[in-house]
């Protein structure tokens, strides 16, 4: 049976082999998100920076820049890191350079996977499809908060996990943690969240509005993959 | 209020600052269970150590050894990993040098805490009131395995969290995380633990009943504490 492991933190990878693996990257708060919003509104490529001056540099080579860091817009950036920026028409077949505190960290350190996928609850579906019919054995990659685990990435890692049991077994104690989380938060993930320390964060940037959409199951049925240093949209 | 924060891993331990904290260090199965039934049965110290040769050499010096290296007794040395064995009457006011595979690493990675405690489900409300009638911020480390997550360390450090609930508040969401599978988990921590990887692995060794005991609360009122480098029973 193929198997399943999520890595909690980034800082935790190097005890990851990822060669032979699909690994999902999550970031919920809001990066990838944002990249899941961004694809299903016509985007033609997120090129993924860890750091802020390289996102920066691709501006004159005819990309949009986006992003944040310590969940605010960048000076000089096109767009920041709220999701309802990326359903803007005039960003439709367009190239975006795109970089955040925790989520393009998390794909960085992912380097080196047989294939990356871009996941969050807004594709969630279209994502375990995806891993359904996949052969990989598979590792969730949650961006977390610089280094330290989150609630919202482990509950959507554990989501994966549910609904893929009858496909694929937890290789470890990490996915099976995460699966009762998010059993125990399924019906209502908003109000399970309430007191995790990135939502309180958030609030006080008053995106409230961000939040509840970030948590929002399956509005999209795209599946974001990187080849060649580009998200693109998958397609069958 | 004072606060708590559970590090799920040692591996994490470069992400927080230790020098004004009591940090509380617990490996479930079986360090930290093995080290609070050997103080209960009437040990004088155990000095931990993270290398297996520095432990054998203590032989010449008078100590006990012990230990183990993935779940099995080390060659040479007089003890293992079974909390059973520290019940032997001949170990009343000796010394024990002690390694194991995650539990002595994650107190060396706990070095230049303000103050180290040791930790287990056998004597869980002893290290409780010692927490609440302390005055610093908390740390709860969990050895895991390998670097990895295991779930009965988090559901240690979930228990303390929920004990401490009305006087200590969550750092971050590691502690709220763990405190919901704990109290998920607290009616049949056995049962609940079935399916995690440890147990598994430890089952494989035969030590069901090694497994069951390590998961019984408050047995012992005695609090290991770091004196020195070496751990000795607290003494009001």
């Amino acid at each position: 049976m193929r198997t399943i492991d999520v890595c909690v933190s980034p800082e935790l990878m190097h005890l990851y082999t990822v060669s032979d693996r699909t690994v999902v990257v999550v970031d919920i708060l809001r990066a990838t998100s944002c990249m899941t919003t961004a694809f299903a509104h016509g985007i033609a490529s997120i090129t993924p920076f860890a750091k802020m001056e390289d996102c920066l540099a691709m501006k004159d080579k005819g990309y949009f820049t986006a992003g944040e860091r310590d969940g605010k817009k960048v000076d000089g950036f096109d767009f920041g890191n709220s999701p309802f920026e990326y359903m803007d028409e005039k960003l439709k077949g367009q190239k975006i350079a795109f970089t955040t505190t925790n989520g393009t960290q998390a794909i960085a350190k992912s380097a080196g996977a047989r294939e990356i996928i871009i996941g969050s609850f807004l594709n969630l579906t279209a994502v375990t499809n995806y891993l359904a019919n996949g052969t990989d054995n598979i590792l969730v990659v949650c961006a977390g908060w610089k280094g330290k685990v989150n609630l919202e990435d482990t509950l959507f890692a554990g989501a994966v996990v549910e609904l893929l049991k009858d496909q694929v077994q937890p290789e470890c104690d990490a996915p099976v943690a995460a699966r009762q989380l998010y059993n125990q938060a399924k019906h209502d993930l908003v109000d399970y969240l309430k007191d995790s320390s990135h939502v309180r964060r958030l609030a006080k940037l008053n995106i409230f509005k961000d939040i509840q959409y970030c948590l929002t199951l399956d509005q999209y049925g795209v599946v974001p993959v990187l080849k060649e240093g580009k998200l693109v949209s998958y397609q069958p």
